[in-house]
């Protein structure tokens, strides 16, 4: 059975050294700001432009303790709030992460919110809200939340013939930082600093990952996100050669058509013959 | 397990302190003749128009507890009702928080009634008519509601593209008291006490609205609610300029379409040069 | 657990008080004759215009027990039959409602029948023909029942759009009895009866229903039963003006549409100037 | 906990008393040879028709149990099988009705087969064939059936707009009995015989039946079957005019569309005036 | 408890008796082929063409036990690797029949493959490619399959109208045998082999079954199958004259249809005068 | 009760002896640079094609356990994740196979990756990401993964009509590595040493599979992959006549439809006339 240290429950939530992360905008003061006025943050932008790095960051800069749960079909409201377990003695309570962070006052990053059931995103009203309550109703306890707890969530509106979006109730329960991907010169610092590679082949490969974002407008789901950058050049760092690094990590993980397949291929060719 | 003060099951669902409530119109006088004529209350309104709120502050005023459930597709009708539970003995019978409030007279506020599921939905009928009883049909007993208690639901008929609708049988069963924004000066006073943000900086988040509201007939979901000025006030409180707040707490939170998010941020950029 | 009195396991179920019924034509005479030829009764007609009352009234006229159950999707055949319950010494069987009241005479009525799933449906099926019998497989009991029991259902064929129907296997096992308004005298009597306002402003509340029903033409889902007329006539009895409490308790449960309401506003207006 | 007599385990299962039946044309020698050959029996035909009552005479008449099962969408294979309980000294296996049947040689009688769920439908097929065997994996035991073990269906192809069909995988397992509605002269001592009421009031309801059933080339789902004239017939006997008997126990049951519904009234009026 | 022999877990799966059957082509000698190559084998055809029968005679040629599965949309995983059964001494592993035929070098039976759920057919995989392997998950081990162990299954593509097939993935890891019916001298064979009648009859119900799978193009489903044939003449021993015989036999179980049941009668008519 | 060793808890998973592969182009470098740098690895390709011998090939050469596992719609994030088992003295926690290769230092290979559901799908994500963590909600604990862990899965992007893809946030985590049919010289070697057939009869084969490929063109779903072909040598080893077994392992799998079928077999018994 999971054992805790009585005095800090979330200790392994606690992050253990700092994260890598540069600054973008104003994303740092605005989150600030929200966690002082305890109002619920929504982060939204494309995968992997940063947005878990960033709640990690923030974390380590509050000194919170980070909760995260990635959303999906089949997380369920007990999943988040917490259940009954069968005990040699009978039934024994065991919180949910939510409860758990709601009652010690951690961070609870909830990643890619619109995929939970409508049974997870309710259980979060109340907290959302001035209430800042979770209705523990199978347990009978009605839950005030910690002084520093802070919900935070992910959401990326831009899938393109994506169905699902978060109802305005839910919505306009978070205030809400959008996110892009950062200018050249952060991302090849970000690629640099993240895999080792000097800032000459990180530039390279940002100069690629901007050329695949404009097959945007040809049929690409989505660019190469910095995150793809970074694959590729820590398989240089492997020993691969940079183009082979390029195919593997960038070029197919884009997509499977094989026209587009062609045309990622010959940026790749392009941009390191 | 669940300890509960065996004088007041509910003293965990009695509100500590009153909470802030401006009367609109004659709302209070209305649900308190329900309440007297034991009928169950139905209000319906946007989202983040009060609603909640209302139901607390009748709460308090009557010094009944409050039992607030988020209805959703998978709130089961045993969730409501209870259910046995194992133990070290065998089974023990838990009330569920419909069973609780109908026991004990508590107010049993139904958010979003219809998110809930038809098991749901139907398992209220004889409660809300003039039968007052709540059949526990798992534990083979027939529960007489106690007087004190009051059922009251919301319900948000204005989403657009909305499919789901309470039929006439659960509808008819209510009273139905109808929610709007408040007038303007009443929001400003919402937004100021709220918030403690000044008359005149509330006024102008309270203008922004107004103005984000008749957007709807351009395709917005729904306008700005007063929920989401208070959280631009409390941004400005902790520090960040009201331009950003406003972006934050307003724009951002209400549209994912970039040309809707341009005409927002135009409204912000206008209300706080 | 659940305790029953030995000698009466029904006793929570036998009607402490004769309710309120205004017989409308023969249908206590038919109701009679099927209840001695041991012949199933289904009632239908619209939401509200009386036909739970009815059946109260039926139970209390033969003087049996009798079990209210209100049919949905999820109500399995085993909340019907019963189920085995862990227990501390192993599992316990506990007769569900429809067994209960085979075994000890009982009136069962289940309310909107079509509402049930299938499995539900035809688990009544051999109760509902010539052989009277409920067979509780998983208890391995072929449960005949008892000579008093009798089986009651209601059905609400006018709701537009519903594409649910019984079929015929189980529509043809039940004798029907058509219900509808009761006529304004009638009517007039009743709303005063259960409320204890003055005949002369019952009478003016039926005329209002009367009104209300002939806007089914203009697309209002259901006409206002007897049940809002009592529920107008009960709020003014608790202190509000006859216009507000119809507002509350007349027009505005009958349709969201901004269209439809302004019309009934007109009405309750024109009916309370 | 189920206490069945240790020598007969399928004692309640036993007809007290022989069913009245009247054999129409030559389906006694029919089933009597498939009994014989140990061939699965299907009946088909419209509701109400006699297929219940046909399958108990001949469990008589062969002095055979007989276990009745109302197939449905939620019937599963375990339901069928059997399942293992929980018991205090750990877990029992309980025999389901098929392999309480088939083991001790009974007829066991799928009532509306092509309810059933695929797996239900698939766990009948080795006892349906030349094997005779029923696979009880979760008991890890190949059930082989007693020689008097006879597997019985009904189903009824005449639902219009019914989707649902069996496939010929199940069909060709059985062989078919189709049955239909009595010549009047058998039909008029059957109603007789069930009620109690004189051959004459009994032909002039045969007579309305016959009127009834030619109403399905004008839209009527199915006609008045034998057993909704027994219904009138008994109510009848109860006290009730025959016209209102009639009103109740046939034309109600047959229609809601207004339309119809009156043009059934009228039969009725004409048949007793 | 289910009990088995410890020396032999799969005695009850043994064949009592050598089956009968019929060779057609070189169908054994491939089946021995694919045995002795340790490859699955899968069976195409028709309904009732003797797939199963000639697995039954392959396992009693090689003298293997046989443990048949009829697959269906709710066996899972889990029914076919095993399950953790609660036992007073706590949990329990139980192999299901895949692991046991697996474990102790059985031919498993997977009939109507393509009725199976995606995560059984996906179970299935490793066991039927070079690695004979099946990994039990929930039981943390990886079974290597018995030497003897084979994997057989039934799959029947000519339904018309049917959707589901199978995929590649799945089909492509069984060397594939299709049957057909046999030739008129091979069936009236089987038939006599099986019924006991004398070959002249055998004939003529085999001239019979012919003229009706020559319907299939005018719109009947599948014509009589090898079994429908014997079950007539099963009838026919069981003392019914042979026209009454084939119409409960093959006529009546082939279509619902009024017209195709004209036609199939007619057939029967002209077959035996 | 699964018995581990102790000291190798995944001593069941590694490989007893070095499997069959042939490297084609790059791809072992390139898994060993992946395998260098913690990233997970996708395999995209046919049925058939070589992926999981590639996978059992790397996990041999770099020395680490393999746990494999064949994704489908049922497989849920607590199949993978682990459960709590009910055990004599209460709850037991079993990790699932995930978290046993993440604890443990294994590769991990999720076969058919796209076909798990969205539960089991972001269960991966923060393994995949440079977090390298697997969340266990249910025990309350964050599990960091070993140094040694690799995650690697499958995926078929060439099924025609095959609605279910990737979405990006997971796609963008692995990178890529595309499989396709070997150069017939290798497949020749490959077909000849899985089987032991004649490098002559093995080209033969190897010539025959690739004039199926080019019949995708003509509505063939998937040409013969080289796991037929190998299937198709073993049964000549077997004993069976080439074309026989070709029919057998090769024409017969590759369709149902009978003018595909057609045109299989000419080109089987064009190849070995």
């Amino acid at each position: 059975m999971p054992s805790t240290v009585e005095g800090d429950p979330l200790a392994g939530w606690r992050l253990a050294q700092a994260p890598f992360y540069r600054p973008v905008a104003g994303e740092v003061r605005a989150f600030e700001a929200a966690a002082a006025a305890r109002l619920p943050v929504l982060l939204t932008g494309p995968t992997g432009c940063g947005k878990t790095r960033f709640v990690e960051h923030m974390a380590w800069r509050l000194g919170r303790p980070l909760v995260t749960l990635a959303c999906h079909e089949d997380l369920t409201a007990g999943d988040l709030a917490g259940r009954w377990l069968l005990d040699a003695d009978g039934t024994r309570w065991q919180d949910g992460p939510l409860a758990l962070a709601a009652r010690h006052g951690a961070i609870c990053y909830l990643d890619e919110l619109v995929e939970a059931r409508s049974d997870a995103l309710v259980v979060i009203h109340p907290l959302a809200d001035s209430r800042r309550v979770l209705p523990l109703e199978r347990r009978g306890e009605l839950l005030q939340a910690h002084p520093d707890f802070l919900l935070v969530a992910s959401y990326n509106p831009g899938y393109r013939g994506l169905h699902k979006a978060l109802k305005p109730s839910t919505r306009q329960r978070f205030t809400t930082l959008a996110f892009g991907y950062p200018d050249p010169d952060t991302e090849t610092a970000i690629v640099a600093g993240e895999s080792g590679v000097d800032p000459l082949l990180a530039g390279r490969l940002v100069a690629l990952g901007l050329r695949t974002r404009r097959l945007q407008a040809d049929g690409l789901e989505e660019g190469a996100s910095t995150r793809l950058l970074v694959h590729a050049a820590r398989l240089v760092q492997a020993g691969l050669p940079a183009r082979a690094a390029c195919l593997q990590a960038v070029a197919a993980p884009l997509a499977d058509d094989p026209d587009l397949q062609a045309v990622l291929a010959d940026l790749v060719h392009a941009a390191f013959e």
